[in-house]
């Protein structure tokens, strides 16, 4: 089989049952469109621009994101139309002319954007895209990439974060986590594309079968207190489920009372699945204190000769009770989240923005400048890339913001300072660089090829492995350093002092 | 013509874009699939049962919650197939035998579902939904019908809460609140639905096109500060962007300083406009102290002549900073709200559940009880209905969840009593009687006439004004009883009893 070109790959992919119909042109703010009418009506309509996509903050007070959510941006960008439902339902607004709606009926995405790959580890203010085209396109575009990357970036960061609080840095368990959340998501998108994101960041399967389906997610699932309910008794219930699934039965053990019932009968169930060849696989504590209770169902389990019987905890898990339930010496193979993973818990929104950096007056491309009360909301202007820098043990030691014609030698060292506080300098020497965005559609055609799921997990863990321990820190961790050009540090001063 | 019949009326909102080949039946937690081959293994497939969809604790510490998500719910119910490429993908699992993949190329809906009207103020406790039916049918459907559910109910109760903290009982004025979340929601169906849920909510409008186009929500928006920066000046971008909407122009004026720059500019492009013989409609506010310069913004704006310019405010608004702002004197008529609505801010999952609460044994149906270490998380047995009970003042005073038979004689008085605490006890006269489950599924037949969105708003209107003051407190609102009727008291103490 030859390898698929990236418009074969982009094609396949935009097949998949999550991603047909589900992209309308109306995915927008009215204003995108009422801007697009001004640029049309005042003669601006192809002038051309450039937009970054960024965050300001890392959610949870983490030390770091985990880029995600490219491959929806991609299939919405290259699957843009209007139809005629839409174009219909938008003049029975009575904002727009026929003309305008022409220009729509015709509309396709032609711009050109960078990005930073899925599962890479990002931080504050660095470009997640960067878009340069016709003002008129990449103003319509705006709302539905936020709400993409927004939400995946999210999800990918909550799951990381877990994903070093049970195993990564702090532990060196063979801890699994998978997520249980489409019950309590934010409808069925925040579902599905959080089950994504969550494997992204770390997670080993979900429960989603829709999710299953569309990423190729190895699915997970036991039974619920109600299929134990619907039995006589709950060793009735269990001996039906093993019937079914002999060699893949997983046992709910709370419902009546875990250790004086539930933990006896699996371990009944256990052996009568061994008379027939056959072992149990787990059980699984979904209430009550799971340290305590782990600990116990793992002495009963072990005295009655079922040490490989694992056990799974479920019930309203977070990062912080999970990493202190690992301290109190739990006894728990795998995990299970599902709300505080599946909305992001305490920071349920990611808050990227998506400001423009450059526009052309009269053919020459001006660098622009949104400034505010707030420095941190200040925004770095012109057309940007970003890199990496990695110093001799591998590690990641800062990011540089820099204008896109900039070179930098990496035969010679490297001064870096604090983009606000200027006096906080170091020089570096001997270090490699990784460019961050990569090209992903040239005038609207794809020229990237979209990582599988596994790709970008693979991905995700290269690049925890290469951020220093005090960066990855579940709470107050370290600030990473993303500093910026000498030249973008002055080209930002000259337009501030020139606005003032 | 003629009133569309209830079916008629389904066909039709099953064909709006957003529900269109949205409902994959994979969209559902693998151990309903493992559960469902369980039951058909074992011949229980058939078997009948009772399952209630309810929440235990109101969100944002509110007193009341605003059901929403029922039609969801419904176009799914009515709409759920099984496609080939979903069996297929099943097959490909190796948990299933080919007899159980033909059950479900033959699965439809057969179920009898009762609901709570959208737009109803709801408590904890309340079946929101009552499914009745084959127990394999209603394993399936828990986890769609729980997000739906969970999802458009939190956001609903949170627009309700904005609604009553800017106007409702706190405040007489005209304030309205306006949807501008999409780029900040958990993903697409997370920003359309919570568009719907926040116009049941109270809400008047939504930025979202796509909301606006499904659920006939009416769309506002105005212009980014993009807009603004892409003029050689603010004065030349507000010009063009009133000559572009003459009578419907609302200027952003922080782009560069507020009340230096973006007011005057605003009133200069407002006299031009005025020559013409158009007024400008409103201003924007996105930064800065809301109290202050909208005083400042309303005086200026006054003198020069334009009291009818109204003022918009946004900016990471929600319903304490809003009360705050409005008890601070500020001068601004419309709020428009991001984030914190969108996402449900620090309560960010609503976190109903869906329990059996009854099962057919040998033909004649069980009440079912769920134990729990915690009193509150014990479920209430039987198939069961709610009355909702008002005085004399046409207010509500208490929720009676009461067995499906009984019977309540309203001319005679009636005793309630505190579930947990029964000692407290209240006698009521002179009552009227609401049922709050309305037949939605006969059967798998719609036997319910879905109402359109300015209905469930209307109605949402209508149940605030039923609810004592105490209730819609924002902060450490009074609780409102939802008490069991003592039969349905007497068999719940019987069966915990028999458990124990």
């Amino acid at each position: 089989m030859n390898h698929p070109t990236a418009s074969e790959r982009l094609e396949a992919i935009s097949q998949k049952p999550v991603y047909r119909n589900l992209y309308s042109a109306l995915i927008t703010d009215l204003y995108q469109l009422t801007m697009m009418y001004g640029y049309y009506k005042s003669g601006k309509m192809n002038q051309r621009a450039v937009f970054d996509l960024f965050y300001r903050k890392n959610p949870f007070e983490n030390g770091f994101g985990i880029a995600a959510g490219l491959e929806q941006a991609v299939v919405y960008l290259t699957g843009l139309r209007f139809q005629d439902d839409e174009i219909e339902y938008l003049r029975s607004l009575r904002l727009f002319d026929e003309g305008f709606l022409d220009e729509l009926r015709k509309f396709r995405f032609t711009g050109t954007v960078y990005a930073v790959e899925e599962g890479t580890v990002v931080f504050p203010h660095i470009p997640l895209m960067r878009f340069a085209g016709r003002i008129f396109e990449l103003q319509l575009v705006e709302s539905a990439c936020l709400s993409f990357l927004n939400h995946q970036t999210l999800i990918a960061t909550k799951a990381a974060r877990i994903f070093q609080a049970t195993r990564g840095d702090l532990f060196d368990h063979d801890h699994q986590s998978i997520e249980f959340g489409l019950r309590r998501a934010q409808n069925i998108d925040a579902a599905t594309f959080g089950a994504r994101a969550a494997y992204i960041g770390g997670f080993v399967g979900t429960s989603n079968v829709y999710a299953g389906q569309n990423f190729g997610i190895p699915v997970v699932g036991t039974q619920a207190h109600s299929w134990i309910q619907s039995f006589p008794s709950e060793l009735e219930a269990f001996r039906a489920y093993a019937a079914t699934y002999p060699d893949r039965t997983t046992l709910l053990v709370d419902t009546y009372d875990t250790l004086k019932s539930g933990v006896p009968n699996a371990i009944q169930a256990a052996r009568e699945l061994r008379e027939k060849g056959h072992e149990l696989l787990a059980i699984r504590l979904d209430s009550g204190d799971l340290a305590w209770l782990s600990k116990e169902a793992r002495r009963m389990l072990d005295q009655a000769g079922f040490p490989n019987v694992k056990i799974l905890a479920s019930g309203d898990l977070n990062e912080y009770v999970v990493r202190d339930l690992i301290l109190q010496g739990s006894k728990i193979d795998q995990w299970a989240f599902g709300t505080a993973l599946i909305t992001g818990d305490t920071s349920p929104a990611l808050g990227a923005v998506y400001k423009l950096a450059a526009e052309e007056e009269n053919g020459v491309m001006i660098p622009k400048i949104k400034i505010s009360e707030n420095p941190e909301k200040v925004t770095n202007p012109g057309y940007k890339k970003v890199v990496r820098l990695y110093l001799e043990d591998g590690k990641a030691t800062a990011d540089l913001i820099m204008l896109d014609e900039e070179q930098i030698d990496p035969t010679h060292p490297l001064t870096l300072f604090h983009p606000v506080h200027t006096y906080k300098r170091k020089t570096i020497h001997n270090y490699t660089m990784e460019e961050l965005l990569v090209p992903v559609l040239e005038k609207g055609k794809i020229v990237y090829s979209l990582p599988d799921l596994e790709q970008i997990r693979e991905r995700m863990m290269q690049q925890l492995t290469a951020i220093p321990r005090e960066i990855k820190r579940p709470i107050n961790p370290h600030a990473y350093h993303v500093d910026l050009s000498q030249k973008l540090w002055d080209l930002k001063q000259k337009l501030l002092l020139e606005i003032r």
